[in-house]
């Protein structure tokens, strides 16, 4: 049997018995779906990942696209599955009805791009960068500007790409040099180099719209002089498109993502590039920022996605592979899978309960984000919002950090054959390192949740998780999940909204530094709680399913969804007293350590 | 500056502040030894290291060897390495003068050899599987043998390899099924398909000679039934060598690792394939496990290698990159270099711990076998043995498991760079991954730790460790180091021997399947106090120094060693209660959980 990326029994039972995707139907923008259509979307995506991105995954990790005189050539496959991408409406397909999209909620169009991200993550980005660059015009661009770009774009015609780093700016995009010169047309003439665009050349579209971070001349130093531009490849001019001295000046030969290029990018060599403005002037990077969300729940979607294909790719391995004998033989016995044996158990069990909790994880933060975009109610909307801004950090770093463990997992399960490229698990393991590094390291997401987002409006997301926890908590009482759970989970909440106040005060009484010495920790130490509460909240949809007295294979499900969480109760969620410990104490060896002492 | 690999400070502090090392010079075997000698050694390695291999290092990763005609050809620069590293006597640097060695005890031969696996794993490891492959033949085999393979062997004229692994058997040697038929003059006719076999075919050499696990025609099934040969590429007849009917069928593409071919091996496909039997008929595979130690040695050795290249390479991109400010300027001041962030600064010390945590732990297991080998009393003796025993999974499996989560830092800290292989973190972690797999994985070490070493002889083995790090808190305490480190590795080590002594009696109760559940946490549990033990020997000898009155570098070198001792004990140490707790509660969520229910 061929890989299937996901569970699809394991994504139906997140929408349909966890996170009650029909529920969102009732709210008029998504008036048009119910569960039918959301099964069209995902067979949909099913079938497309399996059978046309899967199979090109391996020939395009071991051919990464190459500069062929000044353009990049992307693999042959692409030519194949970029339009067939295009055609299921993927780029568009959360964008409302005005500007072409199918208006379908995030919850749904993250599951299906899941599979598409699982099965080829490099191929599917070209039409996630597309989406992001996309969505900016039309958040902030004028209507020439969404007219000339974002349409194209969201038809798939051109592509899309984020240019922001460049090679002396990286995590500190208040240090870019990027100029823009105003023209009498409202036009700007850009001149900079920036690095690691990824999909920022290639011969598939007829046009590529970098989505670019510069400074108008004399504008204020740091983030309050960057402003946001579009800069395409190709510029209209009499009606046709001209070349806009935007050049591919080299491609990174990189670890993983082999499927997609990333280059230098030279802007405005010979002084002829020209860029139009997005969003108002020195406001790029808080533009940016308004999408930024949304790229960090893809990266936790992609992540989650990579870490899931491996797991399904030992799992299947582990029930195929006969070594060794049982313990309790004493070694006289047929050979057994090795799942048969407690170890390899283990490690499928741990990435079973890192990649559905990230799955449950990201599904939730989707759904949020529908409810915040689409609720009625302010105040209700309001609260949606925060808890997607809380979430976010983690549904981020949590897949990116524990996604790595688990892939490595994987391979360790192959064995010596892990190693070789022969087998799939070392180029996902590949892949999947890029998570913790783009769209904000690790280290950034640890001050973003710590240094913003639990600290924002006095507490009010810590507030209203505590308050969703508390009820899920009592969900899970009344269906009858294990009741020591319930007791832990609601300990641990309790005990991290004691230790950020205390974080809170001494970031309110200027130790800034002191607030945030930990905070890589409070963000292992909050994805872990959060982790918690996700595999609490399956637990009690598994429990009321096995109550329904289903058997067979419809029980077995439900009973790994049992055992996964009493792994993270008995293996995971202990940490959190112990981190909450550490936090708390102030350990001071690294933040007192001197460079000169390394 | 270029990459030191290792840092020379920090390797001398091992031999001469914590180890002793002058002291092994009293023993007889080692009397030709003196502290200037031994610095000749270390002098040679550092220079070959850096200069010559070092410089062939990404080279030989772009560039894997590949099968041309059916012979493997290696990468042009291995024609000037592997002289040079064979001149240097590294092949039989630790064998007796009798068999052409130069009776170095393992303890400085060890820290050398890291310098060559530092700068170059692949290339050194032609030497390093020669030299076990000889001391094979050295141990068990006939003077025949040891004259026809050992000696070429040992003067780098043959390169050796292990030859263990079967498509079908790799952690499951008892079911092995390579065949081997007696002929009249002694030899035997070999018949099989290995795999993995690094080094297993190459144009560097005259000869090479796979050490063959196989049985002979009639043998029982199962470990009783595996003999070891003595099989070489060509054979000695007339007078002359003869291809011998050993071909390389395919190279296995691999994740890192590059500069080494792993070869899959065809034995006799034409009928015509000798070998020759080492040690007695059916006892293969103890002969093999009594060099095991020594290959486990040499893993862990290289891992604690791959991560310190790594960890200097992070370190010194973190004192030159500037990006971001400090948190105290509010975003008005001058960029910083990354080092002074606090984030970066806990991933570089967490760094150190692991890399400067396992070298310790190395040089201490080396020098136990150095003690264990040489030493006059046979009660010594015995316990020196023991603690190498017991010390040989850890020193296994620690730096692999720790090392690739350094390597992943290291990585982390170059940012985006860190993902492309314009820098060569990634080259580091993608070759560490090996590590966890070949030479018995992590889960074989875990079952060799708790099932055979802690349990042997009535747990004699943690007998002598209780009373090792007892002396060394007695020790720690005299000097004036940090009295609540000395109290919490006491309590680590008590509660180890309570826990230890309660699966012992699960054990002989019957219940072994629920002794060795757990055993990969107890793994993480010894290897996390045996390296606070490491650290606190450190700070004892670092606390000394400082109390001589050091300034400057050589006091900052200190200050940096109980920095990362405090991180040790702050960060790490308290895992130890909360896995003493799971694996006393023993939880059975992985143990329990069906293979349908995944």
């Amino acid at each position: 049997m061929t890989n299937p990326l996901l569970s699809d029994r394991d994504v139906d039972f997140l929408l349909y018995e966890v996170l009650d995707a029909e529920g969102l139907c009732a709210l008029p923008d998504f008036e048009g779906y119910n569960r039918e259509t959301f099964d069209l979307v995902l067979g949909n995506a099913r079938r497309l990942a399996r059978e046309v991105l899967f199979p090109a995954f391996q020939p395009m990790d071991a051919e990464p696209p190459s500069l062929v005189e000044g353009r990049v050539r992307v693999h042959p496959r692409m030519r194949e599955l970029y339009p067939a991408m295009v055609a299921q409406g993927y780029i568009a397909a959360t964008r409302p009805a005005a500007v072409g999209g199918a208006q379908l909620p995030h919850l749904v169009s993250g599951m299906a791009t899941a599979y598409l991200m699982a099965a080829n993550a490099a191929a599917y980005a070209y039409l996630g960068l597309t989406t992001g660059a996309a969505h900016l015009i039309e958040a902030f661009g004028s209507d020439w500007l969404r007219e000339t770009f974002m349409r194209p774009m969201y038809e798939g015609r051109y592509t899309g790409t984020m240019a922001l780093t460049e090679p002396h700016a990286g995590s500190s995009l208040g240090d870019i040099t990027t100029r823009a010169t105003p023209q009498a047309d409202g036009a700007f003439r850009v001149q900079g180099s920036k690095v690691f665009i990824s999909g920022g050349d290639h011969d598939l579209t007829e046009n590529i719209v970098h989505l670019v971070l510069g400074r108008v001349d004399g504008a204020p130093p740091g983030v309050r002089g960057v402003s946001l531009f579009a800069v395409p490849r190709l510029r209209p001019e009499g009606g046709g498109l001209v070349p806009n001295d935007a050049h591919a000046t080299g491609v990174f030969h990189k670890m993983g993502w082999k499927g997609l290029p990333s280059i230098a990018l030279n802007l405005g060599e010979e002084g002829d590039c020209l860029g139009w403005l997005v969003g108002p002037e020195g406001r790029g990077l808080a533009c940016m920022f308004q999408m930024m969300n949304e790229a960090r729940i893809m990266v936790g979607i992609n992540a989650t996605a990579t870490a899931s294909a491996a797991y399904q790719e030992s799992l299947a391995y582990a029930q195929s592979r006969p070594q060794g004998r049982a313990l309790s033989s004493r070694g006289d016995g047929p050979m057994v899978p090795i799942i048969e044996h407690a170890d390899v158990r283990r490690m499928l069990l741990r990435q079973k309960a890192i990649v559905e909790g990230s799955l449950a994880l990201l599904a939730t933060a989707s759904r949020y984000s529908d409810l915040s975009g689409h609720l009625a109610d302010d105040d209700a909307k309001r609260e949606a919002q925060r808890m997607l801004d809380l979430l976010t950090p983690l549904a981020k770093s949590f897949p990116a950090e524990r996604g790595f463990e688990s892939n490595t997992l994987a391979v360790q399960i192959h064995g010596g054959y892990g190693y070789t490229s022969e087998y799939l698990p070392e180029a996902w393991l590949r892949d999947q390192k890029l998570n913790t590094i783009h769209e904000g390291t690790t280290g950034i997401q640890a001050m973003d949740l710590l240094g913003r987002k639990v600290m924002a409006e006095g507490g009010a997301a810590l507030m209203a998780f505590g308050a969703t926890v508390g009820a899920a908590i009592a969900e899970a009482r009344e269906a009858g999940v294990e009741a020591r759970w319930c007791d832990e989970l609601g300990a641990a909440v309790e005990s991290v909204g004691g230790l950020t106040m205390e974080l809170g005060e001494k970031g309110m009484a200027g130790d800034r530094e002191g607030m945030l010495r930990h905070a890589t920790d409070y963000l292992d130490l909050m994805g872990t709680v959060v982790v918690a509460w996700q595999w609490l909240a399956m637990a009690t949809a598994a429990t009321r399913g096995l109550g329904r007295g289903v058997e067979g294979e419809g029980a077995d499900f439900y009973r790994g969804k049992l055992a996964a969480a009493r792994y993270w109760y008995a293996n995971e969620l202990p940490r959190a007293a112990l981190l909450v410990a550490r936090i708390r104490e102030a350990d001071g060896s690294y933040a007192e350590a001197k460079a000169e002492w390394f």
